[in-house]
């Protein structure tokens, strides 16, 4: 595992070398766990020029937090501040200086101005450019190490789903279906929810990022489930809408089946070379001439890993498009005021259609269950 | 309430226009929060100058997200963005502008580069100033409607692990325990947990922010717990160490003894005019002289209230004086690297000697239970 990520410093390395920079601090979490293998909360990685020996992870100390996500790549340096504190990428750009590298790229996207004017007070013979979103670019197509991870995220997440589906729902908190859920994930073998669990039922159905109430789920109600786990950093989502008790109103089969056939849509349009946009308009423009443009979230789906909202997003101006290995949700939804609504949500990866196209990770059933 | 949030804002302008800046810039959620009473993820609070007329809350508008932190007060005016996005600061920035600000203080410790270049950008005449920690001093010290709320987190969680105490331990995990734990916060009305729960057994116990494993409690072990309830956004935290089985053993009470002793002195010293670091010194001296000195943690307190980790900071190079109605953790522990250690947390209020002396908010025992 370290080779993958000498490899991932390496590329970045590249990068920085084209774009003129001799160094790279990398400061947003998911990036120095990417580039790292694991890194405890407010580590920096400090990419060196030339080799990889020059690479290290700077780790504030403080004894008696230890907890890291996941374990560094053991053949990356780990230098820890004192207990006093500091700033990790103040220390990453002094190191940076001394060493003779006259100018480091950083995240300007995630760096603060109060840090940033930091590591400028204490490297200032140092040019400091702009790393932009480099990490966040490579991080979109993933490798096989990672897709299993995710797939083995969503088969946690189906069995979890798959349990709370044959308990009894009637009568139950939103809160308390959420939580119930979280904790299956964990039984299944999750490091953690990869988000806040969302569960929608009656007026509430269908609201993406709905956050649980204390509403109980009744007879008649949609319920709407959004949950994912997180495995080994790797976070997948899925979102399903049920109908409460013995056969579901007119209403709701249409709506149903109208989301059903927006989400298909889109989904089938996931191949290499399909444009954001294309994957967006696929559902977007079913739900539109049913009559619900207004009210659409302004993405159909998005990127998926190391955290469950990455580049690419799924979006009306997005530009760009799907390579293979790339995996992303395919979440549309409407929601009516006051009734409520549906929303159908996958995880899949983009695969050549050699391949057999669309892989589904997340494979509970999409037909309308009554409950 | 909506005159507290009012009158925090002009505390808020006094001090700006004290420093020469007509208006703020405030995106921090939990400062947010205090001085609008509540707001959406990624919401920014504009303080005009002069009347409060000119205050506007900045919320990032995504149609199915709704979901709020609390309900602003009703006095402010609510500014939606369109659903394709933008950068709620930039919009505030460029209504200060075409108001006739000339300058605005922005919090460079939690804006990030790229969003302070998009202000500068898109209000280029406006001079921006570091606000820096103004807000985070003025939620010091908590009114009391605040502390009502700390209390009843703290009551919440005192019942949440007083239930769990009278279930069976041995044989459960570290994850379930604090799964179940969290489950009771809300059960009990919590909005949720304050900060991940910690649950630690054996060789685990008494390490800081430890995070649950799959370890399973076992007879003759030591369990520490640190959990605390989110309340209507305040925070609370409380840590405790138990013994499994039917005695302790020798070195186990010697050393609940003794981390008890400090966390006695420690909590003993607050009140109104006893300096930060002279809190810590009375836990840490006590540790420090039992050969404990090596592995203490940095500090041995710290504020808690919209965040579960705010100013001060009892630590030995803090500087400043308590006041009265600050909540304050007193925290000490000690960790015995492969054989497990003790940590006793309480949250307090530290009151003048005449009203009683600081005021315990959790109020579970400190006796060494034996489970």
């Amino acid at each position: 595992m370290a080779e993958v990520f000498r490899a991932r410093r390496e590329r970045l390395r590249d990068r920085c070398v084209a774009t003129g920079s001799a160094g790279a601090l990398v400061s947003r979490p998911a990036n120095v766990r990417y580039l790292a293998g694991g890194a405890p909360p407010g580590a920096v990685l400090l990419l060196g020029p030339g080799s990889d020996g020059g690479d290290v992870l700077f780790c504030p100390h403080a004894p008696g937090v230890c907890a890291t996500d996941g374990s560094p790549d053991p053949g990356l340096r780990i230098a820890s501040l004192p207990s006093s504190g500091g700033d990790p990428a103040v220390a990453a750009a002094e190191l940076a200086r001394t060493g003779g590298t006259d100018s480091l790229a950083v995240e300007e996207h995630h760096l603060t101005v109060a840090r940033y004017r930091a590591v400028g007070a204490a490297a200032p013979r140092l040019r400091v450019d702009d790393l932009g979103l480099a990490v966040e670019q490579l991080r979109i197509v993933k490798d096989e190490e990672e897709i299993a991870c995710l797939r083995i995220a969503a088969e946690i997440t189906d069995q979890a789903l798959g349990e709370l589906l044959e308990s009894i729902l009637v009568g139950r908190t939103e809160r308390h279906l959420a939580l119930e859920l979280e904790r299956r994930l964990i039984d299944h073998g999750a490091d953690g929810p990869a988000f806040p669990t969302s569960v929608a039922t009656g007026p509430n159905s269908g609201r993406r990022g709905h956050r649980p109430t204390d509403r109980r789920v009744g007879e008649g109600d949609f319920l709407t489930v959004c949950v994912g786990a997180d495995y080994r950093g790797y976070r997948c989502e899925i979102g399903r809408t049920f109908v409460i008790g013995t056969s579901p109103a007119e209403w709701q089969i249409e709506l149903y089946d109208l989301v059903f056939a927006a989400q298909r849509a889109a989904r089938e349009t996931l191949l290499p070379g399909a444009a954001y946009r294309d994957v967006d308009r696929a559902a977007r423009q079913i739900l539109h001439s049913a009559g619900h443009g207004e009210s659409l979230a302004p993405l159909t789906g998005h990127g998926v890993g190391l955290e469950i909202d990455e580049d690419p997003q799924l979006a009306p101006a997005a530009m760009g498009k799907l390579d293979a290995c790339v995996p992303v949700t395919v979440e549309p939804g409407v929601h009516l005021p006051g009734r409520g609504g549906v929303r159908i949500d996958d995880t899949l990866v983009v695969r050549q259609e050699a391949d057999g196209g669309p892989e589904l990770l997340t494979i509970t059933t999409k037909e309308l269950l009554a409950l």
